[in-house]
């Protein structure tokens, strides 16, 4: 059994371990076309904050190790061109330079995802970076500190942006923050977006929201972001306005791809063509509460698809049921966190949902240190399910949105979600947690 | 209708409150045999900790304002002595003075319980305290002060123990610890008892297992606890061994009692005799997990059994499903929860459990200040279910709990919780979530 995966990041290399794991005579081969693999992206901004970190210590483990201790082929700077679904075989090149053609009994496409950068002018300059791979954020790193970056605009304000405006602020960068659309983090209900709208204020990140962006003109001093309105100069320009799956490898050797552009998997991560998996960011998955595909490019179902993959792929049949959409960020000083679906998307989805906001507090009444919770609940009012829920908050928001997470997945009712024993002292919260009392008051609106 | 509730706590005021606002011109009755109603029974060691905060901070309503804001017949100093339920009334004195007698439609029980005091020598001393009623903690704080308290042995180890432990240590009281049994939470897995023993070490709260308690001399300076084997000197003696149900009123009436004495209560938390129900420490209550009668002190299902029993007597019909348990405590910095059986609880109630201990880490890899979290997870072979978890750190374990104790709540697999989509961001924990972690290691353990 030959067993070729393509791209070593987090899908790919969990599917190469987990495989060589299971039957350690397969020949696992991994094309990968940067140099780095395995590696914690999710850390970049928190790294990017501190100067005197080395990027490399977001490395979890070196190429070297995956092909000597764990006796894997792995090639990095092999970039897959094409994919011959009929002969099994990838073809492409190595430090483009020379071609390779391999052939497969099982491939898998973990070719991740990319930077959206718009086809605008001016975005092609040095000083307009994105961040999604480690050779991007050694780039940044390398620029704040060869340019000595003063002033940086970040264009885009989801969680990304919001993370890397802390990053730069921690280094004492100026920061503006620029969107075309009116609303910051407009899935989010207004009192909790106001929450984080405040604590970005309070960090002297400044947005500018509702501006239509040109282009970015070079002078001999700064980038200029040339909007509709205004114009913003920076040192350094951050693209951050979301990524779209590197699909059109698979795409182009037939295979189907779906919401978003990414490719189409069963709950086996099984592509159209059912020797081809595909997992990670390129991959889309069933969403637990519509049942429904999505794409939410996350790193944790990439590490399970991974796995999931190399089960199959070794003759273990394994289904995934899907993914909640369960996300948290910090934004300074907040946790912001969310699973299942926001109230518009309930609504594009059939659902009549109800929701109910609410505002309780980190600790018990009387209780030293107490902070606001903001917690947004949905339910449904002809099935009585719970959809999703957000909340906002300066402790205890990161972890509590996992009771909820389990409760998506379980399919639980706001009703039985009401019912639920969660844990009580006064240090950790109210008697009531924040989510019960959410639960309460929602199904008082739903009944 | 008329409705009397015997014990003016966190049930017994939940139910008087939520009834009046269900069916106003109800006649609610409560009578506390204390003077103080509605109070944080459970923010009093934090309280105890600091000398300059007032024990009244701890009360969140007062019993004016549920006399003339909720119009409720709310009567302190009221001891209930009797219950005919015959004739639907309850008896007792008021103020030690006047009897009285109130005929009721439906009456609620919720005296709640009280801390056991062995019948040794010496046990009568005024410098030998218990926690449990806002008197206690007044008792307390005031004996801490007026005798100048340099010295305290607690005996017992449970959590009221450990928190009292840390309030006392805040204090700058020296704090010796003793209990007959040889070992520290003895519910725990050995792994994360010792990390809660090395806390309490670091604490300087001096711990003697093992030892028989045979009674307490009084001298003219101190009290000394006298064990089988050693004398442990104190200025103050706490009593922490645990807690019982006061369910003697209710069992003189000749309504039944269940698992250990407490009042047994169906789903509609109705004793066996339906006008008469009970609610609280006082009462038991379903678990999830096994389906079967367990009693359970803890402060939220209290409040939720309070509500339940309005509801009913209202003529709203409600059952609550049961209780999994869930708890969580402090000892000094570290964090302690656990939800649903221990591994010999598993056992006894004819589980076949397996269970898996992990060390993680509460953030990401190569994000600074990550703290390790100790999980322990157990399933049962035969069915696959998840059947309890523990866990032990420093940050990240108050919330994280919860995630567990939903997925008992739906009596969900070890394998589906672990696929449960978790949050994940680098300063909140790994991308494989620490409970994670602990499913997918005790999925091969029992398969």
């Amino acid at each position: 059994m030959k067993f070729v995966i393509i791209g070593g990041d987090a899908a790919g290399m969990s599917a190469a371990s987990r495989a060589k794991r299971i039957v350690p005579e397969m020949e696992v081969i991994v094309l990968e076309k940067s140099e780095d693999v395995s590696y914690s992206a999710c850390g970049m901004p928190y790294n990017i904050a501190d100067a005197d970190r080395d990027i490399d210590d977001l490395v979890v483990r070196t190429a070297s190790v995956f092909r000597n201790k764990q006796g894997i082929d792995l090639f990095t700077g092999c970039c897959a061109e094409a994919i011959d679904v009929k002969n099994g075989a990838v073809t492409g090149t190595i430090d483009n330079r020379e071609s390779f053609r391999f052939f497969y009994d099982r491939l898998l496409i973990a070719t991740g995802g990319q930077p959206i950068i718009p086809d605008l002018p001016g975005f092609d300059h040095p000083g307009v970076v994105a961040l999604k791979s480690l050779a991007d954020g050694r780039r940044i790193k390398n620029y704040i500190k060869d340019n000595d970056v003063k002033k940086a605009v970040i264009i885009g304000m989801g969680y990304v942006g919001l993370e890397m405006a802390e990053a730069l602020r921690a280094r004492s960068i100026e920061v503006e923050m620029v969107k075309p659309g009116p609303d910051l983090l407009p899935w989010m209900p207004r009192e909790l977006a106001a929450e984080v709208r405040r604590e970005l204020d309070a960090n002297q990140a400044r947005l500018h929201l509702g501006c239509e962006i040109k282009g970015i003109d070079k002078t001999a001093d700064h980038l200029h972001i040339v909007c509709n309105d205004r114009i913003l100069a920076a040192d350094m320009v951050l693209v951050a306005i979301g990524i779209e799956p590197n699909s059109q490898l698979a795409a182009d050797a037939g295979i189907e791809t779906g919401v978003g552009s990414a490719i189409a998997v069963n709950h086996k991560l099984q592509t159209s063509n059912e020797a081809v998996y595909a997992a990670g960011d390129c991959a889309d998955a069933y969403h637990v509460v519509t049942g429904q595909k999505t794409w939410i490019p996350l790193a944790l179902r990439a590490n399970r698809a991974g796995w999931a993959v190399a089960d199959n792929v070794c003759g273990k049949e394994t289904s995934l049921e899907g993914v909640a959409g369960t996300a948290v960020f910090k934004v300074f000083d907040l946790e912001v966190a969310r699973t299942g679906l926001s109230l518009e998307e309930s609504r594009r989805y059939g659902f009549e949902p109800v929701d109910v906001t609410i505002n309780s507090r980190s600790r018990a009444h009387a209780h030293p240190g107490a902070q606001p919770i903001w917690v947004n609940l949905i339910g449904d009012r002809r099935t009585g399910r719970l959809l999703g829920t957000q909340m906002v908050g300066r402790e205890g928001v990161a972890h509590r949105i996992n009771a909820a997470a389990v409760a998506l997945q379980a399919q639980m009712s706001v009703k039985a979600f009401s019912e639920t024993d969660l844990a009580y002292a006064p240090p950790f919260g109210p008697v009531w947690d924040p989510l019960l009392t959410a639960a309460n008051q929602l199904l008082k609106k739903m009944t």
